[in-house]
């Protein structure tokens, strides 16, 4: 048994973008020798989410839209009277996503469908350089 | 430390389906001899979704009507525009669910409340039979 | 490789309340000596829910206040014409935002933002002491 710990550093385009990050997670796993185990994707920060979903033009476009119905920017915030950051909505949505995914391995390969990618979605209001950490526990 | 994998089939009977997996994840769990760890339950597919909740006929319709309350079918989906397989609000709701959930195991029983039970929900617009994966890690 | 689990008791103060366990988890997971891993953090019970977020006053009144629009109390849940304890409403709420964290543990720190706290987010109607299991998985 062993942990292997690699970091993905991306930079988001703005609000709601998202990044499609199978390939890079696939990649370090392989880079890790673990074969049979899980990998845990985990954003540090909060105004960013992690999940997986079929990763096509529409989607990207659907499931930030829908999220923004329910935390609309343009309400009341009670993080927006404190701090002034124009961010209240967008820290709602990344808590309601979650910052964490784990993913099973199995012989040396991700368990994705062939639709489902993982995804990093951005709900801050402006474009960032963000770091991912990736931790693989298995044999 | 060991990793044990398992599969459980299942065959949706349409959308919004809530199934329990409880009583075979349980089973799975005593048949690994890991008896100190955790288990990754993860659906491959990005139109259902794992969670747990108290597994009862009320909730069953209480949980999918919430979320079709928040991702209606009868919109306009960019995803539909592409593709016209009728189910851009199943995505949206899938992914914003979750595809994973980690539960513990302390010696050998999941760590789950009394009223607590895994589940898989259904949100493609028919039946489908799934393959969920397990992942157990532990010792 | 080694697992090592912990039991976290909190109280909280009724509806809605959101509680800090960063410092908590923190303590254990340095107790635990297991400096690279993994940490699940899980919520026995149906009617709370774990996720990370900016722990400041603002925000603990607007989490709640959003997922109260999407859940409301004052509606009809098939749970209570079967129950009638009073929280269809919550149980909806906590499996949307999910009983389940994992975050990653690097030389023996958890890989948290600057603001960036794991809480416990109580959705059931009334104060509730809770048992939360750190499950601790690393070397």
């Amino acid at each position: 048994m062993n942990v292997k710990t690699y970091n993905i550093s991306i930079k988001s385009k703005g609000e709601n973008d998202m990044i499609d990050l199978t390939e890079r997670v696939s990649k370090k796993t392989t880079e890790s020798d673990i074969t049979n185990g899980i990998v845990t994707v985990f954003v540090s920060g909060s105004t960013g989410a992690l999940t997986t979903i079929e990763y096509e033009p529409g989607l990207k476009q659907d499931f930030p839209a829908i999220l923004s119905r329910l935390a609309p920017k343009n309400q009341e915030y009670g993080h927006e009277k404190m701090w002034h950051d124009g961010n209240g909505h967008s820290h709602v949505k990344a808590s309601l996503v979650g910052p964490s995914l784990t993913v099973p391995i199995i012989n040396g390969t991700l368990t994705l469908g062939t639709w489902q990618q993982i995804v990093f979605v951005e709900f801050d209001v402006r474009s960032k350089s963000r770091q991912l950490i990736l931790q693989v526990v298995g044999e």
